[in-house]
């Protein structure tokens, strides 16, 4: 399967080219940039830090499209949309990594996957999304007898606190127990405040350094605990997962998948 | 439903104990102790220090007979064998935490399941079987691509080395790979061994003061690290289910099931 | 050295007698339960499920006068103040780890202090303070470029948050680093609340399960981190240190003391 | 303070450049690559990606001799000797990062330490030279009571087990506690071993992911256990502290210098 990178001179494009190249069964077929790109001509590979791939630096989409199969799109929202029109059109597959959509542009994004094969998902971490998983199966084993609490860690210079992945987790645990996290959320413990009640989940929130991502959410009880752990050490963690859904892609139908399809956890 | 603990005056009777005391649904009926105990006659709930319960201590199960529907085993082999008959010769289920059992008994057990409920496990965690399913269902999601690890911590007196949940946990990880443990199992690493081959799995034990149980399981890859980790505190796991399993066995025939059947895993 | 230990029928009483069984140099000279008490003339040994140490329980303090130098004391503040008298009038030394006292009771310690050795701590745990220890050095080594958090977790009954000892550590660091623990602690973190500053010392508070005592102290910026952690794991970790402050009175003048001053930390 | 980095165009050279910039007190001075480079006469802060800095890139330490007061040199030994030397000649202080030296290479450091300010510090990194110190003042405290283990883990590709820092850790605790690291440490337990000796030091190697590098030092007895951790992120952890070394340099006479002096722990 040859894949096509746009962005390729950012930090997730070249982390993108790393691990096509890294992965087997799959490799660059093509690499965008901007227009206005210095780079156009300069070879991918070699930008990109992995050596010399013979795959040409672009500034136009179209000019490529004979060589890939796949596009993959970490850009801005109004871009991904006209590539995935770009991509139904020219029957090519997309995976998208690209956040901050709004409701029209993710209609745009199920009209492409009438007629080609998409992904679109806002957190592509394998780990992530197993970890989804895992929390939900927990939940339902474990049930209303194990406290529940959320800890994430990242760098100091995050805005949002809890993190969006922090509260995805708490709504997958809250959702198997049977709790609406708007109600049983506590994000912050101070005073002489009493025991804690059975059904809050509490979110600790740690700013600290050059911390990329650490989440991890307990369940305890009398007698024990389970802590299910997940650590971010870089963003290869996201271009892993969007060339693993390229992967998969290959053989599946036209369709709006995310990255619970692609790992099998629905 | 009504259970009666057998080696009451034990620190596991006690535990037992409080964790009927602590569950909804159960109630202590018989508490058996040796027919030498000097404890004979005293209030159960006072011995276990959960209050005057009204249940007078006996030396003799078979005088109990008419008190309880369960009975809960963390004795001896022998003992266990001959506690399995006389439950399936009197329609009462058995909850059997009890561990060194050989072939031949374990075959005892097997043939109570035939006329009554048997729950056999050699350890009755809950988060210990929890934890399994976990550790096979990540290792299914991530395959080869994730370096394995196992960590574990035990007191200082632990004898054994990984400990047999580490082991367990590691076998669990290793069909989910494909692999064999005996084939890819390394248990420590010294000097200059070169870099990791892709397919071993690494056990880490630490021995040291009085921990109870820690065992942490590592998935990880360039970019991201999965652990999933449990950790025992006090034996009150182990009493709680067992609880769990006597009020799960109420409403099902007879057979011989294990805690993956319990919590519904298979 | 012929330890005295109050309340000897007591968990704090019983773990104590283990201890000093446990410690070289010392031995259980004396063990005082309430004058109503039914375990009056038995074996102190027994009861604390140590074997037999030909210890008898009494009622009364000044019947077992000539049976030990030194007096371990986890009770009351009126108790201890009493009982602080008796030693100076004495020549008994008394290691005190009651807490609660006032201003007033505080002020009857340093006046036996006067004529005897006092070793008074509200918190004996050796681990403990070595941590305060640390965190202070850490502090100071590492200067205002490392972002300070502490996270602790504690069962679910705790009714105050962070704990003292969370506190006091949050309180050690910033001394070292010229700050006021009152303006720059930050007790949670929720919404969009921008990037943390420099100088705020963040404290997480997990409330879960059994969880008798956990802290750890975050040190981190770009490149790093470090992290100081205690975790108890019972009251024997109290219990050790009062054993461990009464070997170090023997050779000590009449004086108040703290642990600090035993652990030779000042 | 102006500096010099030799190897600027380097991912260490330009880490250096960035740490430069991030600090107070010191500036960019000069930036050497090598005489062959392309890079001569590009900026050294576009290079590193700090944005211009004015400081253009030279193939020749000599040319900018009148530019720099220190030197950072994270090179080779044999280039590390010659700049020594050449800082020594020309009043240049130096701090230096270098691996591999070999005995008569060092003395060359300690000749040139007679005429000018050097550093050598095989590990720079303030976390861990601090680290070191906690680990020693802990032992102290604690002595043989306390179970002493060393949990590391680094990426999938290290090829030495235990890793240098890990040793040395084991090493300072060794010495702290009057014990030889080559008679009491324990690289890894398999089988029925019996419980740990006291003395034992443990080390527990994970190699794993892409993790750059923990280092864990526990300390457990009965009762509590204190964890003593270090976790570097990236390299920056050791341009921060040559840049921390140049600055504490400016005010120190001529000698050869280590980062414990730097950071006031002998």
């Amino acid at each position: 399967m040859r894949i096509a990178v746009i962005g390729a001179a950012g930090r997730m494009g070249k982390t993108l080219i790393q691990a096509i190249q890294d992965a087997n069964g799959v490799e660059l077929g093509a690499a965008v940039v901007e227009p206005s790109s210095s780079l156009i001509g300069a070879d991918a590979g070699e930008v990109a830090g992995v050596g010399k791939l013979n795959v040409t630096m672009t500034g136009d989409l179209s000019e490529c499209v004979a060589d890939f199969d796949a596009l993959i799109d970490f850009t801005t929202p109004a871009l991904t949309v006209a590539n995935a029109a770009f991509c139904a059109a020219n029957g090519k597959a997309i995976i998208i990594g690209t956040t901050g959509l709004d409701d029209d542009q993710k209609a745009a994004l199920a009209k492409a996957g009438e007629t080609t094969q998409v992904v679109f998902a806002p957190n592509m971490s394998v780990g992530v999304n197993l970890t989804l998983k895992l929390l939900s199966l927990a939940a339902q084993i474990l049930g209303d007898d194990y406290d529940v609490e959320v800890v994430e860690a990242h760098h100091r210079h995050k805005v949002d606190s809890p993190s969006g992945t922090a509260l995805r987790m708490g709504e997958v645990v809250a959702e198997a127990l049977g709790r609406d996290l708007k109600e049983c959320a506590v994000y912050g413990r101070e005073g002489q405040i009493g025991p804690r009640t059975q059904k809050e989940i509490g979110f600790e929130t740690i700013r600290a350094g050059d911390v990329v991502g650490e989440h991890s959410v307990w369940f305890a009880t009398e007698g024990e605990r389970i802590e299910i752990v997940h650590k971010a050490s870089s963003r290869m963690t996201f271009a892993k997962g969007a060339v693993r859904a390229a992967a998969w892609l290959e053989s599946q139908p036209a369709g709006l998948y995310d990255m619970q399809d692609v790992l099998n956890l629905k």
